[in-house]
């Protein structure tokens, strides 16, 4: 569909990196890519993401689209460099240099040192112009690609943490009444976040007192996810096999559902051993797990944050004061040295969910 | 200056509501009002607003701004009924009935019930026609006029709060430390808002542990407030009796400053004995202190939010984290019994100072 809106680099970027994101509940391992075509005169002709794993990536999809005269001189701009490898597919480099293509510009090179360049070589090779985007976007290219940039550079699970809480940071009272504090538009795109991830962590506390369900719930959206119960003591497990029943059970799969404990046990679950954090996460990674997102209790939230672990924060405030003397802070326990050491959040984005602030940012 | 751009009714009250706030600093104890004139053809002619306690009616500084012959058929907006009746200044409505305007479309009806509506007789007498506005920006119009309608239907001192606080609701460490938690742009806009406030509250112990200076620095505000030090036992006041001295000191007069304690002292600053909040907010209004700019710290905050004193909230959040272990809650000594008696705010407006988050909202 062509438009007689002409783009500039940066519109046709933030496009791509937008178009990218459809792929969140389906692409990992691989990175969320977005792709953009335009015109010798810079209108929209075509737009396309890497849906899912193991199906084709965003540059073909973008392709496809359109006929392929209208490729003549045309501009793509994609969130990643064009892949030079052949892997699950073809090797879009390659097969974007059959096309009388002008130009490509790539959000971010190829975070692999080994291939990084490649990509673009292969269509400079065939008489097409590349440019890597050095525009004001950089940052949120860099957050788009996060879970792959981590897992790639650090072989670690990428860790976001989501939490619901009153405008004076409380979840819950101590006296453990515990209710929905957020309305039910910031609820429904929780489900969404949910299904960004590989897993979902929940301390087991928050299983006995508010017994959740913690499966995806989203009328777009067909995903099961990955549960990792922090239940250290084996409590909760122990009390499992003894006949207690708990809704999370009857939602998911049993191969899909962990507990992290201390202590051995027989169940019919899957028993991660750890020691502590760290240790965990060296678990689930060793699992594929490759990214996880921590939805409590305070406790959970707390060590988390305290272990520096936390990639990325998702908080959500429901402008109302619940006060910190009867309420549960979120933070409890966690603590800083001084205040120049407090944790800073970075890149910041924020929106409405009917009354509730929705903000992230990086750690 | 006449533009070719058409006003709704909706954008003509919203610029009227917006042109008021000029006044902030000056008007008290008078309500904001602010006044917009539309062509026939409702294209922006005019606006002006009530600059001043004591000077020119916001519709009176709209109307000296054009030529009479433009006034011919034009539509006033203003955001207060037109006064009915002679004080410091003559009656806007009688003023306004000299003119051939056409329709005159007002916000609210005068609160006071004796002359609600004679306003609009007096406009209607002359042949104009009038509006009570009812569209989508009542309620705030209520907002902008929040601190007049509360003195005017409740013969009460209006109060407001003001928390800085890091995404998890701390204010500062409980080791004592204390440092600026929001950023420069955020601190510039709380002058603005003390600069709207009779009166600024303090505790004693914010003072002893941060020594502020407590005066509005503003580029473009030149107003000092009355400060109230919230002094219950008199143990500040007794230290500076005895020679210690405090930044305040310097940058107020003796006669704006007032010390609210249970023990009465012979000293040069202004005594006022309390026994409780509500108490000394009778005392306030017997002041004529009409408004009243909370600036914590964290007891001073809990109280006045239990003693349900509080109108309007400005929260500033850092997003950054500082821990509820060794963190101090703005609400530390706040309860509630219980989720569903959470204090929600109400009408909620949010904007963003450079990273951080302003949010308002009334109780």
């Amino acid at each position: 569909m062509e438009t007689e809106i002409k783009l500039t680099y940066d519109q046709a970027m933030a496009l791509a990196i937008d178009v990218a994101k459809a792929g969140a509940p389906y692409v990992s391992p691989n990175p969320l890519v977005g792709c953009v075509i335009l015109s010798a005169e810079n209108k929209l002709l075509s737009t396309g993401c890497h849906e899912r794993y193991g199906e084709a990536h965003a540059e073909i999809n973008a392709i496809k689209n359109i006929p392929e005269k209208d490729l003549q001189d045309c501009k793509i701009f994609v969130t990643l460099e064009p892949c030079a490898h052949e892997g699950k597919t073809a090797s879009c480099a390659k097969k974007l240099a059959e096309y009388k293509i002008k130009k490509v510009i790539y959000g971010l090179v190829d975070p692999n040192p080994l291939v990084a360049g490649q990509g673009a070589k292969i269509l400079q090779s065939a008489g097409i112009e590349t440019e890597e985007y050095q525009g004001a976007l950089k940052s949120d290219l860099e957050d788009l690609a996060e879970i792959f940039l981590k897992n790639f550079r650090h072989k670690k699970t990428f860790v976001a943490l989501k939490v619901a809480s009153s405008l004076d940071g409380q979840i819950a009272l101590k006296t453990g009444e515990s209710q929905w504090i957020t309305g039910p538009a910031s609820r429904e795109y929780v489900h969404e976040l949910r299904s960004w991830y590989d897993g979902l962590i929940i301390g087991s506390n928050t299983i006995v007192t508010d017994n959740p369900s913690l499966n995806i719930r989203h009328p777009r959206i067909k995903k099961e996810n990955k549960l990792v119960i922090l239940d250290s003591k084996g409590k909760l497990l122990k009390s499992i096999i003894d006949g207690k029943k708990y809704k999370f059970m009857e939602v998911h799969h049993k191969k899909n559902i962990y507990f992290a404990t201390n202590e051995d046990m027989k169940s019919d679950y899957q028993i991660i051993l750890f020691k502590d954090l760290n240790h965990l996460m060296v678990q689930l990674w060793d699992l594929q797990i490759k990214s996880v997102f921590v939805e409590g209790g305070a406790a959970t939230y707390s060590s988390f944050i305290q272990s520096q672990l936390v990639d990325r924060f998702h908080v959500f405030i429901n402008p109302s004061l619940i006060g910190a003397n009867n309420g549960l802070s979120w933070t409890k326990d966690l603590t800083i040295p001084q205040l120049d050491k407090k944790i800073q959040l970075k890149n910041i984005k924020m929106r409405l969910f009917e009354s509730d602030i929705y903000l992230t940012g990086r750690h």
